[in-house]
């Protein structure tokens, strides 16, 4: 029977390898049938829990190596020493066409460093970034680059642009993504010069998505727009002060109901709705920190997942090869390349 | 009788002008005895409201004008025609001395720039910042810069965290704060250039606080350190991001507990813990960016505080002057200077 898709897992990544992992790839399968899983890991670990989902095992091939990258290697390490390690041949298994993607919840350094050096980046990509969606008050929306280039200039924010609105209307669902770069103010005076540049470039080309203008970090949970383009570092600082104050308050909450037994009661009957809420915020179903702009599809599951949130990361994998995201950001960028306003913005930017 | 200070409010700033401004002095009056006012504004709208507060007319002084700098003016804008503005007055009040701190809730930029061109910079900063404190898991952090300087290098980041130190020693009570850079890491190697230089400098020299190294987004929400250093950029999109989160949960929480009739009992029954959880969070208790660096103290309201938001930006100026921060300041900063350590980490960023 020909499979739909075949996904490589690193199964030894993460805090919990195979123990999680094998299960989220049963519960993913769930959702996703047809699809066929890769393993790689230690057979002798993976083998004994995969024997407990026979569905899965059917759809399951384990690849062994012992071979493991810790989470504190530093990325260069990682390419030097990590030759015949779990999430290196993961990222092979794609480039040789066996897998349509990989997931992994190791290193994100070493992931990216090495999906780099083996997949590349799409034609005409500079830079790949990280992306995720945030549920906001309005649905969700994707941000990108979370953490791999520090320093952004014009062009490459552009991509990060086009990447995002590819990724906003195939896998979103809008039509016309509206795209909004952050900043510390929406006047068009405000922000660093590649921020200005990119918001000219963005204002005079036409892609799949419609530069919306800056917006500003309570944006990002506002929902303003679907898609925000920011630089790594401060895409990274946003995600994590985001994480931070959501731990805060969940904290700050649990012991305002376990105060007395009468705000116990409270909580009790008031649960099914705290439980709704807990979910439309949980982290498990927006985990999935997708690499784009590779050429081959990457994406990295938060290391502490649990099962649920790991095959979250699976099925947005999934999906973007179901959508062919890659071939339409290829698409796109020949689209964009072709634009006039394009390359005037462009050589605008060098000569000034 | 000899007033213990003067503090001059900038009455016509923020959403709701002398109407919130006026009530907040008597509030804040209540907590600082024998504190004066000095209310610059339109008299026919300060008079009629401060007339309802016998005690603060006794500690008032109204100082009229009609002028009012607007929310969307330009800093430049702003230094050209605000000559006579309420805003340009009180701070002038400061310069001549007739008060030692200033309060406004109007347009920030023009705040800044007024405030740097009239009361100068303290001998030795470069660059002033803005400061806020922010509620944690373990208590309080203050966090600068907000979104005065964008691009910061290694000695500007160091002259931040000297005064984030004496402020945390001063206005926190902590006996020697720890002070952490923000960044996307904890390693030594991630990061900016000017953020390993800064850490750096920090690490070698002697200062109030004690440099604790890179945080990451998540640690402010947590309270790892007394004092968090960054960028304004940064510090700017990290303060509107946890604005964000925390608006956003809130709604959900509504939501959740508005749900049903059930689920309306139990947040009634919850409501005392739910209450004390709000006052914890309360930015009206946070309220206050203070402007630090500048020879003369300046803090900020938010505009849309109300009075109780906007009383405590006013203790939080009369904190300042009466703890002499500005000479505290001074000190840290004449002992850094005459330390080799910081001279030799100076040149050496300087021949990099």
């Amino acid at each position: 029977m020909p499979y739909r898709q075949t996904i490589a897992l690193d199964a030894m990544g993460g805090d919990h390898g195979p123990d999680v992992i094998v299960p989220a790839a049963s519960l993913a399968l769930q959702e996703l049938p047809g699809v066929h899983f890769l393993l790689f890991g230690d057979e002798r670990r993976i083998q004994p829990i995969l024997a407990r989902y026979p569905l899965l095992a059917n759809a399951a091939t384990i690849r062994h190596t012992e071979k493991v990258i810790g989470n504190h290697e530093k990325p260069s390490q990682a390419i030097r020493s990590g030759k015949d390690s779990s999430m290196r041949l993961a990222i092979e298994a794609v480039k040789n066409g066996e897998a349509q993607s990989i997931v992994s919840g190791g290193n994100t350094g070493a992931l990216m460093a090495m999906s780099k050096l083996i997949l590349k980046s799409l034609p005409g990509i500079s830079r790949p970034a990280i992306a995720a969606v945030f549920p906001t008050m309005r649905g969700k929306t994707v941000m990108l680059d979370l953490g791999a280039n520090i320093l952004c200039d014009a062009e490459i924010l552009m991509q990060f642009a086009l990447l995002g609105a590819v990724y906003a209307r195939t896998q979103m669902g809008v039509e016309k993504p509206t795209v909004g770069l952050l900043n510390i103010g929406s006047e068009d005076m405000k922000g660093h010069d590649q921020l200005r540049a990119a918001a000219a470039i963005l204002s005079s080309v036409e892609f799949t998505g419609k530069y919306h203008g800056f917006v500003e970090g309570n944006d990002i949970a506002e929902g303003t727009v679907d898609v925000v383009v920011t630089d790594g570092f401060t895409g990274n600082v946003a995600l994590k002060v985001a994480e931070g104050v959501a731990h805060l308050m969940g904290d700050k909450m649990k012991e305002a109901f376990t105060s007395s037994l009468i705000t116990k009661l409270g909580a009790m009957l008031a649960y099914p709705a705290l439980r709704k809420m807990k979910k439309q915020m949980d982290s498990r179903y927006y985990n999935g920190g997708i690499f784009m702009g590779l050429d081959g599809i990457c994406v990295k599951s938060h290391g502490g997942m649990d099962e649920i949130g790991f095959a979250n990361a699976i099925k947005v994998a999934a999906g973007l090869v179901e959508q062919n995201f890659n071939k339409r950001v290829a698409a796109e960028l020949e689209h964009l390349m072709s634009q006039e306003s394009f390359i005037t913005s462009l050589s605008a930017q060098a000569n000034s």
